[in-house]
């Protein structure tokens, strides 16, 4: 019996033993398997290392991706990501107005020497004021009043990160609602970004090419209500070249004037002007109509880099003070970033004793590069310029698509040449122009000769077979 | 017949003449004056000296004034109105956050050097990129890996003017439709000034005066819905001088994930820290919620004016990106001012040389400092301080308006003292927390000692009679 019972006992043993074997590799250790994995992924997700099922509030301010998108930055950085890295030539930059890697533009040693003085000095560590330090207010009230009927004071200058936060701080002063804007096309596209981002209306008017790329005043006139507030003018002319005469300018300010808007004249390319025109700046009518003045140091003295610019009213009687224009500015100026305060230092030094053959020695060189310029365009049959450059660092050209086999716009052009020649030049369409394009022609003589061979070769191997 | 008619013809000519000089000066003298006085009006109209009846259309951002008037800068533009031009003592400015002019605050030369150097290799006359030059990037991602654990990209730094700027494009890239922020009260006014700009929702939580300034983190938690995208920290704090334990910082990214929301760290004044807790940057817990860090080389090298700063994503998940924020940083990005390209250029030897013992005299020329305003502050009975400050420049004290005769509230005492002692010292409506006054103690130690006698003399004539 004992040995009955032992036996059944065994197999009863064995049974168990052989279901609990079972159980254990078919349930119990996929289940810890599981649970393992459980406890991993909600401790990775506490740690972060998965996050796909978190929701997180935050998302794209859709605004400001597609108005960033008109910038000319923006733009060359999308061409600049075209170009081959297994192309070992240099790259040729006509794309935008900075000549200032090329040893033959570089700046004085005057500036540099200023600044290195003023960081030195230890006197403009500091926090800047509002509106600039008053002695650099000063000075650059001393150096436009040169050309100008009327002095400027101090007060009239407010000194700004570059031209670029002038525009920035003047589309944001003027931004009530409803009103609008009057813009050039071909223009900067940095006025659209900002109109864009203020949300004020923006109207074009165009620039007419059989006239040196003059101001179409009927236009002007036509576009104009009582919720226009300013026009702009970009003298001597980007993307254009030109330069304006006197005479022009003064129907600028009679027009204006009848329209009660005030003129944003855009002179960051101020006295670079090489053609039969003399630079004449807008503020000269300041008491036709008011005028805000835009300028910096950025191009006359070649250092884009050092962002130091100024926004300046000429407005001898005081209507934009009276209107409360001043205090949108000093407004906006309150809540922005100051250019650095030991450049602010520098510039009293800078405007006044910087030589005129420094200044003659970059006006020649403009005017050779233009010359070159002008000359090849003539060789290219796919691009004509209606108007020999007179200033500035540019020239528009248009694109004849017809004579071209595979180019679809000026985008496409200026992609193609960017992949195949590693050369950069902007299209027209960033500036307002459809199948157009703007050459910068500031760079070193040989440099644009080998641009212009490439743009030779790029063009006859996309011209239309006969 | 002939003498009638003579007489006659006499009396006739002498009637005509009389009525004609009745005529004339009656009627035609006056009016030829009018139209005299017409046409010179219409002609000065034309010149533009009278312009009183000439319509324009532009006029005042309303939105940008009101907004400005928020700034630091602009409380005390308005208090240093009111300094008494005849007082001869020099001014004690315990307003803002720069010790930049006190010699013993001067900068390294080491600093010094390297922006001349920048600017004399002429290597960086030129624009910027978008983000900032890809070696200042590099020096900025080493600097502040040395306290993570985790190594930043450069690809994580934005180079900024300054950490003003990094809030600018910050809460400008957050701020789209119905979306609400969380700032601390009491806070740094710019948040509120480009919240307001941007009209995003800004929703306050209080620092805990009684907790060494901590978050209420219950606050933040009931204050939060599903339209919150950021809460804002500022450590070491400003304007409560507190620094952040780990543990806090923990909490408070825990508090952000469990919300969904990213933490932004103003670390401006980073490293600044002289108490018993030692400064942790938040970006140590970027991977349980994602961290945007601000910071500039404005505090720790006491330079505020060379406007270099950096905005920086402590995200190791990546988060930002999917959630399309770092797009709309780089839209911001593409339409606003950058650093000079030269201070950019002197990052990497300003970060990597600069030497311990600067960056210890500093701290311990704080300390000093900190000690002497929270023992000062014991002798005036008006004012008392809740918590010694451990780290920035800055203490806020409360105001007992009971134990003065004729102050009306914080804006009042500090008019009244910038009046009568030529001080500046911050009130506490302008960081948000009213009748409570922020005190800057970095300066010279003599300078403290002057403006703690003031300020006692300022209370005892001001003190309620017993």
């Amino acid at each position: 019996m004992s040995v009955v019972l032992d036996t059944f006992f065994n197999h009863f043993l064995s049974f168990f033993f052989h279901l609990f074997s079972i159980f254990w590799l078919l349930f119990l250790l996929p289940l810890l398997l599981v649970l393992h994995i459980c406890k991993f992924i909600a401790e990775s997700m506490e740690n972060g290392t998965t996050t796909s099922r978190r929701t997180w509030n935050f998302k794209e301010n859709e605004k400001l991706v597609s108005v960033s998108d008109l910038t000319v930055r923006s733009v060359l950085n999308k061409l600049r990501c075209c170009i081959d890295p297994a192309d070992t030539r240099p790259i040729i930059p006509l794309g935008h107005g900075d000549p200032s890697a090329f040893p033959c533009f570089r700046t004085t040693p005057i500036a540099e020497d200023a600044v290195s003085d003023a960081v030195r000095s230890a006197n403009f560590n500091c926090y800047s004021s509002t509106v600039g330090i008053l002695p650099a207010r000063r000075a650059v009230a001393e150096y436009l009043s040169q050309d100008l009927p009327y002095k400027l004071s101090p007060d009239d200058i407010y000194l700004t990160i570059g031209c670029g936060q002038a525009i920035e701080i003047l589309l944001n002063a003027l931004a009530r609602p409803n009103a609008n804007i009057l813009l050039p096309t071909p223009g900067f596209p940095y006025y659209e970004a900002w109109g864009g981002f203020t949300q004020m209306e923006m109207r074009h008017f165009n620039l007419l090419p059989e006239k040196e790329w003059e101001v179409d005043l009927n236009a002007v006139e036509s576009l104009a209500d009582e919720n226009t507030v300013a026009m702009v003018i970009i003298n001597p002319g980007n993307p254009c070249g030109n330069v304006y005469s006197e005479q022009h300018l003064k129907k600028v300010a009679e027009m204006a004037r009848k329209l009660g808007i005030l003129v944003i004249s855009d002179e960051v390319y101020a006295h670079l002007a090489f053609g039969s025109k003399p630079f004449v700046p807008m503020g000269i009518f300041g008491s036709i109509a008011p005028v805000i003045t835009l300028g910096s140091i950025s191009k006359r003295w070649i250092v884009p880099g050092w962002r130091l610019g100024w926004l300046v009213t000429n407005d001898p009687n005081g209507i934009l003070k009276e209107h409360g224009v001043i205090d949108s500015i000093m407004g906006y100026l309150n809540i922005s970033s100051d250019p650095a305060t030991f450049i602010q230092g520098a510039i009293p030094q800078i405007l006044q004793e910087t030589k005129d053959d420094f200044f003659s020695k970059i006006v020649n060189m403009l005017r050779e590069d233009a010359d070159i310029c002008y000359e090849r365009i003539k060789d290219i049959p796919c691009i004509t310029c209606p108007s020999k450059p007179q200033g500035s660092m540019f020239v528009m050209v248009q694109l004849h698509l017809n004579l071209l086999e595979d180019i679809e716009d000026d985008l496409d052009f200026c992609a193609k040449l960017a992949r195949e020649e590693s050369m950069l030049i902007l299209p027209g369409v960033a500036v307002g122009l459809k199948n157009w394009l703007r050459i910068t022609f500031a760079c070193e003589p040989s440099y644009l000769e080998d641009g212009f061979q490439r743009l030779t070769a790029f063009y006859q191997r996309h011209a239309k077979k006969q």
